[in-house]
């Protein structure tokens, strides 16, 4: 933990006191979203001390020019860039003739900042004494609608209390912003026009390269004692920026105010000439409701969205609050609406990493996206890989496989590899597996096999025909491995056969065999369009079946577990708990050719591995596994903790669940990893989710039914979660002497709970 | 073979005929330098075609920001580029008010260039036909001196063939160059002051960062039909450049000339107050001598390097042309003067690679250095290395190793790393071995064991260091591994147990040790001073000899040959004569994980330690490794036929040794790799010399004696070549029909011929 100044609280974030040295962390913390936009929690006013500012739009990208291994074949051209997008929120506010600047006052008293994560808005409080000795009551709350996602809503609230005064408030658009991350400090927007009308203003831009064409508006009223003021603002236009300037007479102890309408249209959802247009549909729709009215709005569906996806801890408000500060910002990232966005690692709460997509969605996020919301958000995701599957197929032939085969990217905006490292771009295939395993794990939730016939197949046909491709026939083991991959664990690089690699790629091309029969025999429609289409053929078929009936698996014999790779115990094998403390985080310390060679493992990959195929191995390997690698795992990735949760609850071991829970569910709010500032680490968020349920809960799905293996850690009293269940939610409540499950829907459900059956009928509590 | 448009003759380098889009490979073949300078063959007036404009300045370079995994530790923060200098060449010839410029001419006949090898000067001949119509002949000589080097000379004649002309010389300097290579298009120079004094002129400017401060000076002067015209010029000063304009009235048929000297001072040599001052001395020194003289002396110091490194080749022009392309480039890139200069692998004819200083050096350069120069040539290349023993120990300090252990760095101008791949700067670590040779070699060769106790010792204790804490002990093979390495072949990343980088550091161990011995015994003075300053003890020595005597060597009991490294047996081992066509080189057509996976060898690595360790094997092994590993070698390093070369003559497969050393002699004149525009590959000319000397000559040193086993390619019908053998000069004359010894020195020489003792007296012919 390196840091603990947010206030403990079951449903919102806190922070109270001013400290210049939290801002940027808590800028981050504090973010806001609706799925199609967010924000970092900049302030509204002028601040001159060091913030990093970010406002992003879903899907709208750079594509940065990279440098990184040009010598090398194969690479791609650019890095996509998170895009920090025009800033719509700025309100300068000039108190008799005085800049409020938060790094200039005199003193700042009461400071408060709360993002209500159960009715989705941020506020701030605070009391300033400026420079002209003026005292002001300040209070701002701001939200971005999920009902209308174009449209963020801001109440500037300023009370002079030692004075009269005259109040300037200037909110404003600028489009002449800058990225934080750029390799070659190019200019990523190009503004086209900016233009006014009444209390409106609008800048059109569009981004560089890419030509996403956007406009940013606002609208503005002023209020004193919450009566509207009927003014004509000054305006004064710029090349990239447009100000708005009301002025108003305060007396002292009155309240002056500014609610300003602001967000962005995006030709992803309109046709480019008509962004103006359709700011001033949303600017009108959202003036007639008014700022009370919105937020309500807002309040009802944030309501909706608990209802289906909160999850309760008694006994441990921290505990409480991170969890749902977890689920709280995957739905502020991604709400399943548009299969062309997907799950971006910092979401709208900064720039790092670039990209959108990673492996991330379909092995971590997938499984809470399927328990708390409608299957067609799954689907969604699931749909966005089919419609990448050109690219991949594309992006494999560019690495010399053929016949259709399907490389998908190890990062991506649009379907292209905008990822630039060799061993990561050209190695980590084993993103491949993960999403041939979504689609598997989404059939097998939610028992939709409909997707199959209709899109997966093909993605199947794609990734198993790569790896058949891809996999090598050793004369000299007189089987197939698998050379110069990147596992999960990113501290090895250019490795021979990865054991979780390999298993990978053996359960894809038999998992893609078995369902070209159960399409052949259930939808011969599709399987003659499909075979069509692939032009697959019998001998082909039995090419994949070789090269998965003789897959290669490094095994010890001496210590009983497969080998992480190929020469795996010829490490230097020291524990982590043996390793020296100013040596960690390793790859903070370590130059990376040592990192290579130590046993140290970034995050969970043998055990990965038995996490996606718990079924396939007993419990007592699972043990042994778990007791070989767990203590070389450092966990410098946030991906990490959470199997370990899982499988040390599932094996009963569980204080280190829980230590490996809390270090999952707090990585931002106590900032693990000193990196908070950077933005949030979203995906890993779906992580701590599964801790809880499939980890605590021992929920997993068998046979079409729901299983359950209650477990509860002895620090809380009690928890409980939702999971909808093929469109019925049953509600688990686990306490220290019992479990119960609640049943909302209309038809009974048969579960096993520690292995016993047990029916569910609707709306009747059942104890197991 | 790319192109063949360079004239065969036995001294020159010849171009005939005017070919724009061979402009940028003449300029890299017609390169020429002096070891302190040097320079691509650009032309002196304006060419508004595309060209690659490069002068070069031993020892100044410019530290360029890098970016390349910026995200791992311990990567250095910059490449050292090779800097473009101020250009002094250059000279605007205004014919009847036109430039002339080969690109704008109406036609150009008589076109004709020549490198002469023999004397050292550069030439260029043609008509041009202006579009003002006037034809005029032109004829330009330069040279950079090897007595003066810190000046060049050019005279540049103009003859007017159909008319009268007002001929217009513009003499200038130009500061406001830019580079070819550089990351950020950042501006390498800055101009302090430009200056004229009569008819001289100079400018002062330092680099970039790394603050070289040098003057570019020049002086000219007119002449009509050789006649000196005391001509005042026009002076013409900017920031960043100065001209002189002369005119001159020229009669149809008359010759005007202008003689321009010029060149280089640099604070490396003078303080920096002085350069204006150093240049006036130069300035006086060559114009006193003047052209003709400075050219006759140029004459004479070409003659005495060819009198000791000369090889002729009788009954094939091409090979003898390219041997001696290749030791006049090696001898204008490195004289041996200066003992902190280093052979760049593109010495003074491109920017590409960055550095100065390769592990090319040790392995490849110094035999040639030995053998053709004075001994202290290489004991300076050695020495390069002791002053950069610091820092090779601050460099193993940031990638974690302690107590002295050094890692010297795979690029380097200055001591410090410069490259920054992590699989190459990280892992690349046999370069440390390849400088224990050198060391060894020098002894071997020179018999001079005085370096080991005044420096070399300290080298090798710190590499032995390195190479025993860069060692693991595997429990599970209970050897010491050598895990994460890069051997020579880089088309092999991250690979544990490499044969050559294994073997290797198990012999700098006991050579270190031996040494350590052989110094206590014969040279206690040094002994204990060493001991005192490196703090070496019995537990570490002990310790070290544990790692030289359990070291791990991968090897396959069914093929009976070492392995290139843990793990090459797994791979298809389809051989390159079965490789598409359409697939070579593999490092433009194949993605480099795709070449990782392949068994595709880029350049010599087990048959590399086979060549360093050739008495450590029998010629069976020799020939069981060779026939094993060259079917997949691609040889798509400059650096690698030359040894398959010398190992194919040793096997007496003389065709295959005849192809290998076609291709390292003319690789740049017939432009095999299709990049000679980039420059030319310096550091691989010394191996084709070692192909003659150690491949067809069969020379060894053995016991402290030259050993010999003659053969000739049937191509030829004699070739000859001579050896600086502990101060005596051996030449050694291969015919079809007999071998010939004869001594310049003043006492016998034993040698071995055949395996038989002969000797040889001096001044006496001798045939085996």
């Amino acid at each position: 933990m390196n840091q603990d100044y947010i206030q403990p609280d079951n449903w919102s974030i806190i922070e109270e006191g001013f400290d210049a040295d939290r801002v940027k962390s808590s800028e981050s913390l504090f973010s806001i979203g609706n799925g199609a936009m967010g924000q970092r929690a900049n302030f509204e006013e002028q601040y001159t001390g060091p913030t990093f500012q970010g406002s992003y739009i879903a899907g709208v990208y750079y594509p940065d020019k990279t440098r990184v291994g040009w010598w090398k074949n194969g690479y791609p051209e650019y890095f996509a860039k998170v895009l920090n997008a025009p800033n719509w929120i700025g309100i300068n506010v000039v108190i008799n003739g005085e800049q409020l600047d938060l790094n200039t006052c005199v003193a700042i008293t009461n400071f408060r900042r709360e993002l209500n994560m159960k009715e989705g808005w941020l506020s701030r409080t605070f009391t300033a004494t400026l420079q002209n000795k003026l005292e002001v009551e300040v209070k701002t709350t701001r939200f971005l609608s999920l009902d209308l996602d174009e449209v963020g809503a801001i109440n500037y609230q300023v009370t002079p209390l030692n004075g009269d005064a005259t109040i300037k408030f200037q909110p404003y658009l600028d489009s002449g912003i800058t990225n934080e991350d750029t390799n070659w400090d190019d200019q990523f927007w190009d503004t086209l026009k900016v233009t006014t009308e009444n209390d409106k203003a609008f800048i059109e831009a569009k981004t560089m390269k890419t030509g996403f064409h956007t406009c940013t508006f606002m609208q503005a009223s002023v209020y004193l004692e919450n009566k509207k003021q009927e003014q004509n603002p000054e305006v004064y236009q710029q090349e990239n920026a447009i100000t708005f300037t009301y002025s108003l007479s305060v007396a002292k102890g009155q309240t002056a105010s500014v609610v300003k309408f602001g967000g962005y249209t995006v030709d992803r959802n309109h046709d480019k000439t008509e962004l103006v247009s359709a700011a001033k549909t949303a600017l009108l729709t959202a003036s007639e409701k008014g700022f009370a009215q919105l937020l309500e709005a807002q309040k009802q569906a944030w309501d909706a969205i608990w209802k289906m996806s909160d999850i309760t801890i008694d006994g441990d408000v921290k505990a409480q609050q991170g969890i749902r500060f977890n689920i709280f910002q995957l739905n502020q990232t991604y709400l399943g609406k548009d299969s062309s966005l997907n799950i971006g690692p910092k979401g709208f709460t900064g720039e790092k990493y670039g990209g959108s997509t990673y492996w991330d969605t379909e092995a971590y996020c997938i499984p809470f996206y399927m328990a708390t919301k409608d299957q067609n958000v799954a689907r969604n995701l699931l749909k966005y890989r089919y419609n990448h599957l050109e690219k991949a197929i594309e992006n494999a032939e560019k690495l010399g496989f053929k016949n259709g085969a399907a490389l998908y990217p190890m990062v991506t905006m649009n379907g292209e590899e905008c990822h630039n490292e060799w061993e990561i771009t050209f190695e980590e295939i084993h993103r491949n597996g993960a999403i041939a395993f979504a689609i598997f794990n989404y059939y097998r939730y939610t028992g939709d096999y409909s997707y199959i016939p209709e899109m997966g197949l093909e993605v199947l046909i794609g990734i198993a025909r790569f790896w058949q491709q891809r996999a090598t026939f050793s004369t000299d083991k007189n089987q197939y491995v698998i050379l110069g991959v990147t596992g999960p664990n990113e501290y090895e690089n250019n490795i021979n056969n990865n054991f979780y690699t390999n298993y990978l790629a053996k359960w894809c091309i038999d998992y893609a065999l078995d369902n070209i029969e159960k399409v052949k025999e259930g939808h011969h429609d599709d399987y003659l369009r499909i075979t069509g289409k692939t032009k697959i053929t019998h001998e082909e078929l039995h090419a994949w079946q070789k090269v998965a009936d003789n897959m290669y698996f490094p095994y010890s014999e001496k210590h009983q577990v497969y080998l992480q790779q190929d020469g795996f115990l010829d490490k230097e094998l020291i524990t982590v708990a043996d390793l020296p403390k100013v040596d960690r985080p390793i790859n903070q310390k370590w130059s990376w050719d040592r990192i290579l060679r130590s046993p140290y493992i970034k995050q969970a990959d043998v055990l990965q591995g038995f996490y996606f195929f718990e079924d396939q191995f007993s419990t007592e390997e699972l043990k042994r596994h778990f007791d070989f690698y767990e203590p070389f795992t450092v966990h410098e990735s946030s991906l990490s903790p959470c199997v370990h949760s899982i499988q040390a609850a599932k094996l009963d071991q569980m204080d280190q669940a829980y230590t490996f829970y809390l270090r999952t569910s707090r990585l931002d709010l106590d900032d693990y990893n000193k990196e908070v500032e950077e933005g949030l680490h979203i995906t890993s968020m779906a992580g701590t989710w599964m801790s809880i349920v499939e980890g605590y809960g021992g929920m997993r799905i068998k046979n079409d039914m729901l299983n359950f293996e209650p477990r509860i850690p002895k620090e809380w009293d009690a928890y409980s979660f939702k999971v909808n269940f093929r469109d019925q939610i049953l509600k688990v409540n686990v306490s220290q002497s019992e479990t119960t499950f609640e049943l909302e829907g209309n038809t009974d459900l048969n579960i096993i709970v520690n292995n016993n059956p047990l029916t569910i009928s609707p709306n009747n509590l059942v104890k197991a």
